[in-house]
């Protein structure tokens, strides 16, 4: 009962397609399950296989149970398959008509996803016609001609039909090779007609299956994990914003900010009506363009986990490879909610070849060094044995309580990835030298103290009143309510509180307040602070269109002292709350809205204790001082 | 370079003594950071060396790298020590001398922490008697003699020693084995002087050495992981609440919740000065009793990670395991900080001996396969071959934005272990079947509508005006004041707000507000709603003394239309400010709390957004009934 599945008479052997940095940390949650994992990879020292140990039965010739091989080689597909109860793949590129066999032959109950769904998703065209046709948005796009005999005959009927997309979409024109393709390869921009022939030359020269695409200029990239049952099931984790350079995922943010609340939910929904149509358990990646409209159009899919579920591990309440596990085990589905308040990953990429650059790990591993001086990160090295430029050699995870926090643990680490990708890229020594413990100290100091370790850096937010990641905006109808303002604004500036500053007039701009309103939680504001005069309206106005709490400052015009914008702000219907502070007293709005950070970050709230207590410091020198000098001369004063 | 510990040029291999789960723990941590581990223990399939495959060189007749033998073995510690750069522990009870003598030999470089450390901690009594002298508080203890050659002579006066003991400390004396004692293993409660033979007799009869402690009727246990650097650099775990069912640590609570916020800082200074004055890098569990005047005392201290810090894993920005590692390694310390709100740790132990009940682990792994259907859990499974009662098997983590929401999860896995508990007791089957198929449908059930699996367990909480662990708490000046503040007591208990209400008066029972104003943030309390009427001080002075937001409600009196408690709740001074809502308004001052909770748990904003969503359409219908009915049908209803 060793290997015993959790709560199974029969605990059930789980076979795994790929051995990699996805397998790896596959494996990883299989063994806090304790499930038993076999693996298909070429090697002994495959990165799952080096955290898997699992001896091989007496008698045998090899060394452990896992089968040497390529996942795509069908006769190991099958030595696999007699050693287990499941399949799974961390790879697509695997025979799927092995995959169909081994099942059909009842070599294993199941394959997850099913060798269909495989098989449908490596050929990107089929894919894509097949979301088309199950009326999810995938953009416009034709197939090219099938390769016939002759390649050259290929060459001219693909370039001919390429100039045909190009007229019909107009140029660029995106060609993409329709299976074996990843990572950006596969792909060919044709910028004019004259350069058909070229494309289909860099994509196989005629041999290979190619479809058109029209071009998509997005805004940004979106990608949603899904987890799907046996018994068709799915629940979606948060959408994320993907950032590519080279066509390799470099970067993944999540929550998704938008000043459109509903485009996170939107590709949500997406995603799980794709993943739905699928066959088979297990998570998918669902990659999303956002156009520029606000549109959603669905890029690719990944019947796996996915790199842009990396930050999972340590950000959500279930990780993507514990939802994987328990979709093809048919245990419960676990929860995808975020449990930290935001979070960050990015790839640790190859920077140089090892046998041209003898630092290459050391370039790559650098950000990797100065991330273990910044608090809420995770390393992840994946145990390669080799580094090559553009590998993936792991990953960092950040995690900290809002936007604002995790990036500020961002800079010294982006700072520390661009000098190495210099060094990489010029064959230089870093600067730091070999063991790194120079980066690693000029990052500690540099995160503490809020600067960059390099210039070649994006410098860290300036704290002024625009902070790219608020957590607090301060509005006011009017800029003669900014001296009102100003020491609310102070106040946050003083407690390091990333906030926004700026003019929303309820009356003068409805349009704005409104938009303002309700792009807030969305946009991650935690609270908003409102200052009016007058009929004072801007307050309640903004409660009435968004969640979050409005601390409302009545601002003192030149009649009524300020009673007005008070009993105007205060004085709100049952449903709509507004929180009133004092007149002209934009300084309490500011601490009560710190006080109200404090519910998701308790630094917040120790900072306002030690404030509190240097208050009363203040006050005591001041009894100390009267005392010495007497009542009189203190008056005088 | 496939195993190059991050950034240095000369990688280093860590040797572990012991490969049971902490080690397997330690093993994951180090795989992420791709440092290479040895373990020493018996056998091939100890629960670290599953996850940690390190083929053997070739021509070597061992299957692996790792050491087959006991880390008490003096000739195997050697044996490690060859293979390796650095040698850590996972348990305290090792070859402490062969630890010094293979780093005086130079077989290894670094030993952590201190093989004088690990000798000296593996001594209760010496561990104690040291840290007196440190000036740390340890209670009253004294040695009993040390054991003579003939073993009847020491029976005799050891156990004359504990009567004297009994006479000093009064009874009953705790009588504890200086050495090998663990789980409670090697204690004794002598409860009269009579019964000082059967201690000694007990624990070794005359063979072992024994000390005296006086008897702590504690209050609560409480637990600090500590990490120590090699430099002397130590950061401490906040403190966590552990609760121990015969003498083995049954479940862990963090954070500690207490009416004086001070007990957790001060447990956690007590620690780092403990640990700050030993030798050696590494974690350090740090055991103590809260007595019932708040005095703090240590128990004991273990030299390596602890069952106390497992939650770390899940809920800790930095787990105990990985700062180990770096602390050993010489890299930066991590973050000790929460990433979570709360978290609840409950250890899995055999509840049958797979021997005489061939359900054992089926009923042990219970409360896990309960737990897959619940939100915020991980389930780990150490992968233990055999099943004994009370060995540990396993743990489950449970996390949550606050205290309410971890309690709320963990009530269904408390039920499924007491249900657990009594099937391995009676040897009777469990009421789910053996696949707990059941158990997990009824736990998913149970978690959504709130309710108990088996009427067994304690009852969740009722949600009434008295929740066990409030998120708000609503208070007012007098009963008086119950009409107006209870629409807002609805509305908290609408949206499933654990909230607690009661009677404060600023005037009348101005130390009752201090102490509970002092004591809401170490409570977990995030908000407190105050109404008042007439000069209306209470939320004031309320916000005066807490570092939370405080709401103030003005309560209309006979005179003056409750303007007289608006303007006394509002004009607050520059420096304390109260969120105040319009006159009588309970109602949105509950709103607003919600909203604020919403900083530290997204759903509330979601919740207050289906709120608003449907005033909007009880309005809209208000619209149309009135088209439909013309205005004078209307204004006549």
């Amino acid at each position: 009962m060793s290997s015993s599945e959790i709560a199974r008479a029969e605990p059930r052997v789980v076979g795994v397609l790929g051995a990699g940095q996805l397998g790896r940390m596959l494996v990883e949650a299989a063994a806090r399950l304790n499930v038993s994992v076999r693996l298909l990879d070429v090697g002994d020292s495959a990165p799952a296989k080096q955290i898997c140990d699992v001896p091989a039965q007496a008698g045998s010739s090899a060394r452990s149970e896992h089968i040497d091989g390529s996942f795509a080689d069908g006769e190991k597909i099958k030595a696999l398959a007699n050693k287990v109860d499941i399949i799974t793949v961390e790879i697509e590129h695997v025979d799927a008509s092995k995959l169909q066999e081994v099942l059909d032959q009842g070599l294993v109950k199941e394959v997850h996803p099913t060798p269909a769904t495989i098989k449908l998703i490596q050929d990107k065209f089929a894919q894509k016609d097949y979301l088309r046709n199950k009326g999810l948005p995938c953009g416009e796009f034709s197939p090219l001609p099938e390769p016939a005999q002759n390649a050259s005959d290929t060459v001219q009927s693909q370039a001919r039909a390429i100039e045909e997309a190009g007229d019909k979409y107009g140029y660029p024109v995106m060609i993409k090779s329709r299976t074996q393709a990843y990572d950006g390869r596969g792909n060919y921009v044709v910028k004019t007609a004259s350069d058909a022939s070229d494309a289909v030359n860099a994509l196989g020269a005629g041999t290979r299956g190619l479809y058109a695409e029209k071009w998509a200029p997005f805004e940004r990239e979106v990608a949603v994990m899904v987890v799907r049952s046996s018994t068709g099931e799915v629940r979606s984790y948060p959408a994320v914003e993907t950032v590519h350079k080279n066509n390799i995922c470099h970067s993944v943010f999540v929550p998704l900010r938008s000043r459109d609340a509903r485009i996170g939910s939107r590709a949500r929904k997406i995603a799980e009506k794709a993943v739905s149509t699928f066959s088979g358990a297990g998570v998918f990646g669902v990659e999303l363009f956002l156009m520029g409209d606000g549109e959603l159009r669905i890029n690719e899919i990944a019947p796996r986990p996915h790199n842009s579920g990396h930050y999972t591990i340590e950000a959500s309440e279930t990780s993507q490879y514990e939802n994987h596990l328990r979709a093809i085990l048919g245990l419960p589905l676990g929860s995808t909610e975020l449990k930290v308040g935001s979070a960050i990953m990015i790839n640790l990429l190859g920077l140089a070849d090892l046998d041209k650059d003898k630092d290459a790990i050391a370039k790559t591993y650098a950000p990797a060094v100065v991330s273990l001086n910044i608090p809420g990160t995770t390393v992840h090295l994946y145990g390669k044995s080799g580094c090559r430029k553009g590998r993936k050699m792991g990953h960092i995870t950040i995690v900290g309580p809002s936007d604002a926090a995790v990036r500020d643990r961002l800079a010294p680490i982006q700072d520390a990835l661009n000098t190495a990708t210099e060094a990489g890229e010029t064959g230089k020594s870093l600067p730091w030298g070999l063991t790194l413990e120079g980066a690693s100290q000029a990052a500690a100091k540099a995160f503490k103290e809020g600067t960059s370790v390099a210039t070649s850096a994006p410098a860290k937010s300036s704290q002024d009143f625009k902070h790219p990641h608020p957590l607090v905006g301060i509005i006011m109808g009017s800029d003669s309510d900014l001296p009102v303002m100003l020491p609310g604004a102070e106040i946050l500036k003083k407690f390091d509180i990333p906030f926004e500053l700026s003019i929303v007039s309820a009356h003068r701009t409805p349009d704005r307040m409104r938009d303002y309103a309700r792009a807030a939680p969305s946009r991650g504001l935690r609270c908003i602070i409102a200052g009016a005069g007058g009929a004072a309206h801007l307050p309640g106005m903004v409660a009435a269109q968004t969640p979050l709490p409005v601390i409302g400052v009545p601002v003192k015009g030149s009649t009524l002292d300020g009673v007005d914008s008070l009993h105007s702000i205060v004085q709100m219907p049952r449903g709509i709350p507004v929180a009133s502070v004092a007149i002209n007293n934009s300084t309490n709005a500011a601490l009560l809205a710190i006080r109200i950070l404090g519910a998701a970050d308790p630094h917040y709230l120790e900072a306002m204790q030690s404030y509190m207590y240097a208050m009363e410091q203040e006050v005591l020198g001041k009894v100390q001082r009267l005392e010495e000098q007497g009542w009189d001369s203190a008056v005088k004063k």
